[in-house]
């Protein structure tokens, strides 16, 4: 059996829990976060040096970080990992896009906001530099998904499983989706899918 | 033949140019940068919409973006990406640590000295927040290194290639390697290997 130690309210937590409910995989869930210190322990720092989650304990007892290295490691030999070489890469080049350009301003404009501690890191400059990123994000993503319904080839992938994540929370961070269409009929699409979960269960 | 769109000066490109020595690929270099506006013209964002080097243009004239994703695509099948399970999804593992952790305080601060024209950006304040977090991701890098040889496994991977294109100009960022035994080691270790070409090749 493996172990997700997550912390619930995290986009790169929930990103992984859709992948495992997608691939019906069984596991246990334990509940970390730096808001309260327990990714700080040196017990938790003897698993993940870096100190942060999602961390994945699989069934031998070895550890893997990183939520996009977690969902190519789960997704490897499934439907969700293209066969086609091209797909393939389409399908790393979504998830190192969604680590640099997309989630450092969505899921950190979101965190701003929803984290009473992080507040006072909220100051205007701040704050606008992290619209104008997302949004410049949000761009290109709608360049791709206004004509066409995955990210990459012509199936869902785990690169819509990670954009998902913090894509569908955007509103939270005071992103305005609405002149996204193409994201917006992504976005309904991947919750109408069977197996799907929401950030809450 | 492939064709590599680069900026020669960049650790994102080199890492992809040191990948492709050691896989003795031939391919052909066009020079490219945000410096002088050749990655924002109609042209090159319609190879790549985000507008960024390195972007590689396959045999078959499809592109592919974001330089890791790229490392994993030419190592598949090959030596640079290990066969087994775990210690593939520790090579995806580091890559992602260097695009999220590494590379934005490393690269960006060696930019902020190289490039003349960043050095209005270049404020005690952020360079001090850079030096900080570099030195988090050095000591990460330190904890592996200093009893392994190489970052993912037993043999050199894309995850080494991807690390040392940065960590090799550390000290152009500002940043002392003498308390990371270990990386010092790896370096050297990669330096030494048949095949290998600098930044400056």
């Amino acid at each position: 059996m493996i172990t997700l130690y997550e912390q619930a309210s995290s986009g790169n937590c929930y990103k992984v829990r859709l992948a495992l409910a997608h691939l019906r995989r069984v596991y246990s869930r334990v509940e970390v976060s730096a808001r309260d210190g327990s990714t700080r322990t040196s017990d938790f720092l003897a698993m993940n040096p870096i100190g942060k989650v999602p961390t994945l304990e699989l069934d031998d007892g070895r550890f893997l970080a990183e939520s996009n290295a977690i969902l190519l490691h789960v997704a490897e030999d499934t439907a969700l990992l293209p066969e086609d070489a091209y797909d393939r890469a389409k399908t790393y080049e979504w998830l190192f896009f969604e680590q640099y350009s997309h989630e450092p301003m969505i899921a950190v404009r979101r965190a701003l906001f929803i984290y009473p501690e992080r507040k006072a890191l909220a100051t205007p400059e701040r704050l606008a530099q992290l619209l104008e990123g997302g949004n410049r994000a949000l761009s290109i993503m709608e360049l791709r998904l206004a004509a066409h319904d995955w990210l990459a080839g012509d199936a869902v992938s785990v690169a819509d499983i990670a954009l998902y994540g913090y894509t569908h929370t955007a509103d939270e961070g005071g992103y305005d989706l609405a002149p996204y269409p193409g994201i917006t009929a992504w976005l309904a699409r991947i919750a109408a899918m069977p197996g799907h979960v929401t950030l809450e269960d």
